[in-house]
């Protein structure tokens, strides 16, 4: 346990493990570390690049309980003034599409450039026995055994909207460890695209040739977001039907009008099992970078992303403390059969449950 | 003035005149009919399908006046144990489409088939003085001349949000009017279809042959809630072109899962100007319709919409209410300087805000 960056790669490890023994044992390693460290203690480790320190403030953020929770507001408070720092690359693909090999073959191309890399995930589903994302020992092996990366799983057990907020708090922690690129890993089916999206500068899809994108699940929408894409396996028997893919992405993405970013999504190839590609795409990233910091776009992007998580907190906590009342749940259910019974509009009975505010 | 149905169309005629001379004659008309009827005469000339009074009542759901609201109020809650019996088309498409050539014809199939037919449209950007959707006198100007039906444009000047709420409240009282058919008509950009959507029993999409969807602006996730696609303008040198148009289309709608209603949606060619495939159309939609009542789905479809509804309307009310709060202005504007200084987060930023509540 001395290593939290390798604990958070052997998650599974758990399934074999009797579950009462094991949320025990994990109950009393936590009860442990919560009388351990205090905030200060772990401010200072985190601003000296403690990677140990990092994990257990992440662990704080990651807790629902209030005292955690008090604790990690004192030392993201600390950490701003440190943070902003690095480039946030959002990366998505469906699964299958080699997302970990890419990652790990990404992440040692950066560490060798003497970058220190930080992965996070966003996995609602993920849960602590059941780890879907990051969760598998032997994926991103060479890149955990890394001192300059530090990979981390999503928390467990967490709404859509939890995980979002750990995951944008946990941000900051890693750029006020000093890490300079924060890779954020998401499944690639459903809304955790959206928000990773709203957290990133840059949006990286990869894509495999072959299929079109209905086939590969791939939304629309999903390639309006992207920056780029990559297309993966482009390698072998696969190398002439991924330059045909190439071609055709780079005219689906000419149909999307301009971004306001002025930046032009490119598609790219790359083969991450072979390292082939891997520094074009690292190169494009910078170039994005360098263009939209001199248009001011990049600082734009931060301020709205900002903007953006502020108003979405602020209407999910009204509605949820609005629809959880007792009372309101009552009247709803009531006024939702007199809807049915054609005794009221859905109008008329939302004007009458607001007067219940 | 006499007949409300035919004012509906000659909204143009406001360009042509002076805009004050216009405002101040709307102003006194509408002064004189403030005070000229009273609710319950207006609620018994509607259940006697008097088609002055259902456009008069629809005046008072859309007035901003208190008393007007009030008014309408009571009017609605009468007309509710005789609504819920029409069936709801909407119909999308985009300009050029010949939505207005569609509507004209199919609302005179219907009126021919003894059937009454109200038309209503959704397009929050139309004003009074620049109505782009109905707003023509020359559109439909056979239908406005029908005696069985009854069209109005959409409410001037008002938000989505806005338009939907008159538009619901529209169809109760047109249903209490006796109208079997109500067709609402979207302009085919945006979000005014998801509006729309879910506040019809079937919705249907118009497309020309020729171009593919994205050339045309149809937006696939508009594809995904068609319940069928009608090919307009089939006739002469592009009937080829509508046939191919169909299959690609069939194809396309194959690559959606099936739906609730377990209806596979169908596309079909028509002309509309040459009266050809509009009685097809009307055949598919009662099959429709017996299906769905059989399997439950018709009913369970508008009760979730109506639920729908209720959480919308609550949802954007509790959001307005708090931000539009002075005191909640001016610290959402510190706290958005303060993120952007790196001096809070979004999280922490939120939850001041709330505990102002």
């Amino acid at each position: 346990m001395a290593k939290i960056n390798k604990s958070a790669l052997s998650e599974k490890k758990g399934v074999s493990v009797s579950e009462t023994t094991n949320a025990n044992s994990i109950k009393s390693y936590k009860e442990n570390r919560k009388t351990e460290i205090a905030p200060d203690t772990l401010i200072e480790g985190i601003l000296k690049k403690n990677i140990t320190a990092l994990g257990r403030a992440i662990t704080l953020i990651e807790s629902k309980n209030q005292k955690h929770t008090n604790q990690a507001k004192t030392i993201i408070q600390a950490c701003l003034p440190h943070a902003n720092k690095s480039i946030r690359i959002g990366i998505t693909g469906v699964p299958g599409v080699g997302k970990s090999t890419f990652i790990e073959a990404f992440g040692k191309h950066l560490t060798d450039l003497g970058k220190r890399v930080a992965v996070l995930a966003i996995d609602p589903s993920s849960s602590i026995t059941k780890g879907s994302i990051l969760g598998d020992k032997t994926r991103m092996e060479q890149l955990a055994r890394n001192d300059r990366a530090f990979i981390r799983p999503s928390a467990s057990g967490e709404s859509l909207g939890g995980v979002a907020r750990t995951t944008r708090e946990t941000i900051i922690l890693c750029e006020a460890a000093g890490f300079d690129v924060i890779l954020i890993e998401t499944v690639g089916v459903g809304q955790s695209e959206i928000a990773v999206h709203s957290m990133v500068d840059f949006f990286l899809l990869l894509k495999l040739s072959g299929a079109g994108d209905e086939l590969q699940g791939i939304k629309r929408g999903i390639i309006e977001m992207a920056d780029a894409i990559a297309i993966n396996k482009a390698d072998g028997d696969n190398l002439k039907s991924a330059k045909l893919a190439q071609t055709e992405s780079k005219r689906a993405l000419n149909l999307y009008p301009e971004k306001d970013s002025q930046w032009q999504p490119r598609v790219l190839l790359c083969s991450a099992i072979n390292n082939k590609g891997i520094d074009a795409i690292w190169q494009m990233i910078l170039e994005y970078e360098k263009v939209t910091t001199k248009n001011g776009y990049f600082e734009e992007k931060r301020n709205k992303q900002s903007e953006y998580w502020l108003i979405q907190t602020i209407e999910n906590q009204l509605n949820s403390r609005f629809f959880q009342r007792p009372d309101i749940k009552a009247e709803l259910e009531k006024h939702l059969k007199l809807i049915r019974e054609n005794k009221t509009t859905a109008f008329a009975a939302a004007e009458y449950l607001l007067g219940l505010e």
